[in-house]
């Protein structure tokens, strides 16, 4: 079988861990990478990260001429860059490749791009895109809908040094309707990766969901999980949230 | 609205706590309780359990005649006796009497009895009738289907005194396809009402889905549950695991 | 060996399940009962609490004359009615009864009574007088002293209708130097009894305490812990705290 | 104020965490460190590891002749590499450096030649070094004291490679005096760094102690805090649980 040709934005230290997940799976073949510095031009990917094999050629965004996504083709293309990526990659969409965005938080104008793209190719755009965090949130739309009774509360927890409040948390919040200022609570001590809980308490019972997080690989893990399943789907804009709908609507138990 | 009339079989520590649910709650009216002992006979359950009005005449098995269930109608029929209970309604599912059990365990006889019982009135029969346990059945399910590559393990935790391993988390481990003497972890200490936590780890992420148990009422509030989904359903047999995978499918976000 | 004789003040819903933990345990005469209504005046609380023997004959306020602690002779006296029930027992303390206050809040004026109290018997005071709500605090004390440089939060569980921040939370917050709008974390759902956790983060560690109730037997529960370890002890002023830390120094493994 | 002076054996995985919180921390200088492979062979660990300055030249066990301790004069040596790594210190101890081992497991002629060194020098053996797991040992020793009625077990969490039972689980469960084979729950799932829960339960309450690993840098901690400990104190054999043990004694709360 062919491999998944892959090209990523961004290499900073989400980045990398995202290019090793490509490069640790015999499914995909990382084709380049394209990072804001000009560190590395031209090495590959691979080598810096210790593999003994080339992979990955390294761009900067100046590379990126008009022929660039034709001469170095890809299926799709992950953007762990920033919100300014997504000027770079219009002529990528336009030749039908597949588009991932994690990027935190996009202005209206690049969201709507990011839009326009979708006419074109398939195109998932989601801050968090881990597989358990989507889980959890479908999760507890369906739970909110079958005890509507049930008092809820978020419970969100990472280390010292972030500063705001987790993004994935707001999100769950908004979509259960919850303020968050009432309904949200942020611990943050020492070193804890993440770890997001949702509290749905009854008078008799209470339900717990809860993701932690162990490392940034779950974000690659969650691309791959994504590509897999766009692969043959037509053009239009996804979320990681639709995807992991989808999945439980296709999944629910028969008896 | 003309209020839910209900029969409850059994009155010990499970079945009072049944009783004072429906007598809590303005929708339903208890019309009279079945216990297998003679104590208080013709009492009424509602000044057992400290009301002040009546409710609920306590019967015992030998007072239910051909036309006890015609004299005394109700709209449902709540067990919690025992595995015999079943031989005393009959003629309530005849008279399309919605029959919910909740009896920890059936012999075969006794199952193609209840099931008989589903060509005349809806029939519910599940051995853990709370809303909790369920959403964590089904959801286990699908995420299940969701993460194939998931390692799963059981962990449940439980008072010292309880001596056998919960059904409830050998049901679960089945529902899963997992080995219950690997993956199904019993914790037996203090006073722990009940605690179900399903542990589902991936390498770089853990979800956890958690179930815990305040109080008998909740199997009360299962009932209740039950009752009004029941309401208007063709006859047949139901368990409250496909009532609530029904309620996820009704239930799934649409974005 | 002679059984230790005990009076109870309160009789609301913590003081009937202090007094059903005495009735439980052989090791106690419950004498009596003094609660603020007038209902069931000289019944014994046993018969209303579902024992079939005769202990703990229900007083009044007004009637504890100037002799009712010499003609009614105990050991022990626990109170948990409220901040005024102070005042009735002066008598008490003045003959040498072992003196028990879990009383949630005192006025100034009150404490002093209750410190005067101390020169003539051993009296304790603790709001929270469970055994495990104290082995947390004294456990986070020291180990905050242990790992100075670790973040601390504290989450505290409660059952919806619970208006206020637990008073338990603001102590411990206060003992390790807390701010308590910053680092207490308040949850409100359901009917969670109570549940208590003191998180510790360290860069690479994260070590959690945590404390649920699962009935308010665990007051009786630490009563009786406390008035075992005040027998033969000098007169003066204990917290439960302070016997816990005690208790920590004699435990400490030696190798 | 002079630097503490370090040398490292071992240089695996964990080997190269521990150097590199030693790197990072400014009390300490890395003199050296002893692998046994002859790969990078008189380079300096600082720069494999990614720093820009000169630290830890790297030797192998061929290397450390006579004098070898005596021209490379450190004041702690901290042992990561295996139970033969004992056999190259000898002289080390002699010449008075602090021995700190945190090896999985020793036969008990090297267990023994460990002993002959604390006559000279102060020793620490201990396979599992962090501070956490520590607290969480004597906590737990001095909680069944206090509570000796409680039900005790213990849950740990690893992921799925993990093998054996853990180590230091079966360390707390005998502490506790508690059968492995019934007391101790393992669960193996996905990619868990590390947990170990202590679970205490009473009829009325549970009381949890956990302790979360999030990186094997916790070793390099546990080092760094016992080297502070040691220094200036007499020859001998200590382990962290009996140094944690000395600070619980030193900092139970007084009131």
């Amino acid at each position: 079988m062919e491999k998944i040709k892959i090209g990523v934005f961004g290499f900073g230290k989400t980045g990398k861990v995202i290019a090793s997940e490509f490069l640790n799976d015999n499914l995909f073949t990382l084709v380049w990478v394209v990072r804001k510095s000009h560190d590395d031009h031209h090495k590959y990917a691979s080598r810096l990260l210790g593999y003994e094999f080339d992979a990955g050629e390294i761009f900067t965004g100046e590379d990126i001429g008009e022929d660039f996504f034709l001469e170095r083709p890809v299926d799709a293309l992950i953007d762990f860059s920033d919100s300014t990526g997504i000027y770079l990659y219009k002529r990528a969409a336009e030749a039908g490749i597949t588009i991932i965005s994690a990027i935190s938080k996009y202005e209206q104008e690049e969201l709507d791009l990011l839009k326009s793209f979708a006419q074109c190719t398939t195109v998932l755009y989601s801050p968090n895109i881990t597989l358990g965090i989507n889980v959890l949130m479908v999760a507890a739309q369906i739970l909110q809908k079958i005890a509507p009774h049930a008092d809820i509360e978020i419970v969100e927890e990472h280390f010292k040094g972030k500063k705001e409040v987790s993004g994935t948390a707001q999100k769950i919040a908004n979509s259960l309707g919850l303020n968050v200022e009432e309904h949200l609570n942020s611990i943050r001590v020492g070193g804890i990766v993440g770890r997001h809980e949702i509290i749905f308490g009854m008078p008799n019972q209470t339900i717990r969901l809860s993701h932690e997080s162990i490392s940034r690989a779950a974000f690659g893990q969650g691309a791959i999980f994504a590509i897999k399943f766009l692969i043959g789907k037509p053009p239009g804009m996804y979320t990681m949230e639709t995807i992991i709908a989808e999945m439980f609507r296709q999944n629910i138990p028969v008896y």
